[in-house]
């Protein structure tokens, strides 16, 4: 690994320089390997092994370093056994049927990379986020996707702009609203998850058409719930009604 | 606040410390609050201001401060407008009824203090945790209960042991076992779930009547789910059964 190639690696750890080189940092073979079997494109892979269920063509490409090599660039606490630059994927349309989850100025990279990872279990591949909201290549999300990122798609966008265009029913999370265990809902919707601390914010709530809550034991005296956990009883609630 | 009660107020960041003291920190009056009205007893508490709702016999205690010096104190990254220091309540006994989690070795504090929130929401108070989860009152977990660890018991203890001699069903949550979502489920279980890494171990297992499993979406490719994540859906689960 020349110094440029760990200059250009701790610089990936900003939004910007990702943005502008299209290029993102994934850490440990077996998050690599999930993307590499998902299609993305590696531009470059230092290693201090070579798994045996890699194809030829990518064992040929990887960099064999020593592991303080790895230490020396990696943004983890406890640095894995491989580093890889990956081209990020070009821009998809958003598919306008199906369950789709959208994200309002998320903020906490831990929240949407479980968010990602729990979408995966439940099959849907989809969050449409809000530009403000945190960016799924920051090293942060990457690791807590736990690979699951390479499967799911996501999509930045003006969120309240995309929600009054689209032609499907939108959903909100908010704390007043309709029972979510008990109403019935359709099988295409898109469901927006507001910021941790704010909710959803007043410009993409005016194109919510209905609002609804994750039902609370009565008296219980919890505020709220995380972001992450929020999200997931909505998915497990659609998923649960798709069987 | 005096050098001396700085010092103290750092020591009460490690373990060790903590329990020696039986005494652990909060910040922020919002969860201050929620520790004062659940009957904790504070030992001192230090603000940068007096919300109006406080108790006359608490608002004479507390110690008026400026900002630098609660910046000094806090554990946090943006520190809030008030540092309490409360003694931790006496022991319980673990009832014998109703719903409990229970966790094996969870190591994550960010997970452990949602999982408190996620039970505080659903009106389950009690968690029982293995000797080597994560301490409740580590900062982290306490900042991350967002005040619900006011409202909920841990008892920490030998898992394996407090399981076998148990009078209530044992289940645990497995990647392979019954669908939760479809099978029937008691009002009084205990239900395990494992470390983030290694799942349940084996000693805790051998107690474990019934595993459950999250159904995954068919060819999803996601291995498994955050550890509050399934502790969420999980929790859900019975409490939708309750009503």
């Amino acid at each position: 690994m020349t110094k440029a190639e760990l200059k250009n690696l701790k610089q990936l750890q900003q939004k910007k320089y990702r943005r502008l080189t299209q290029s993102f940092v994934v850490e440990g073979w077996k998050s690599i390997t999930e993307f590499l079997k998902a299609g993305f494109v590696p531009q470059k892979i230092w290693a201090v092994n070579l798994p045996g269920t890699l194809s030829s063509s990518i064992k040929t490409s990887v960099n064999l370093v020593p592991m303080r090599m790895l230490k020396q660039a990696s943004f983890l606490k406890h640095p894995k056994d491989a580093i890889a630059v990956f081209k990020m994927p070009s821009a998809k349309k958003i598919p306008a049927k199906g369950f789709i989850l959208a994200l309002d100025d998320l903020q906490d990279p831990g929240n949407l990379g479980t968010i990602i990872r729990t979408a995966d279990w439940f099959g849907f591949k989809h969050i449409v986020c809000s530009e403000n909201t945190v960016d799924c290549y920051n090293p942060k999300v990457v690791q807590a996707t736990m690979g699951s990122l390479a499967h799911v798609n996501l999509y930045y966008t003006n969120l309240p702009k995309y929600l009054q265009t689209v032609n499907m029913p939108v959903y909100g999370a908010f704390l007043q609203g309709e029972n979510l265990f008990k109403m019935s809902l359709p099988k295409s919707a898109i469901v927006v998850v507001g910021n941790e601390g704010n909710g959803i914010k007043p410009q993409t709530s005016a194109f919510i058409n209905t609002k609804i809550t994750i039902p609370k034991a009565p008296g219980a005296q919890a505020e709220s719930l995380n972001a992450s956990v929020a999200s997931a009883i909505i998915m497990q609630e659609f998923f649960r009604r798709l069987y």
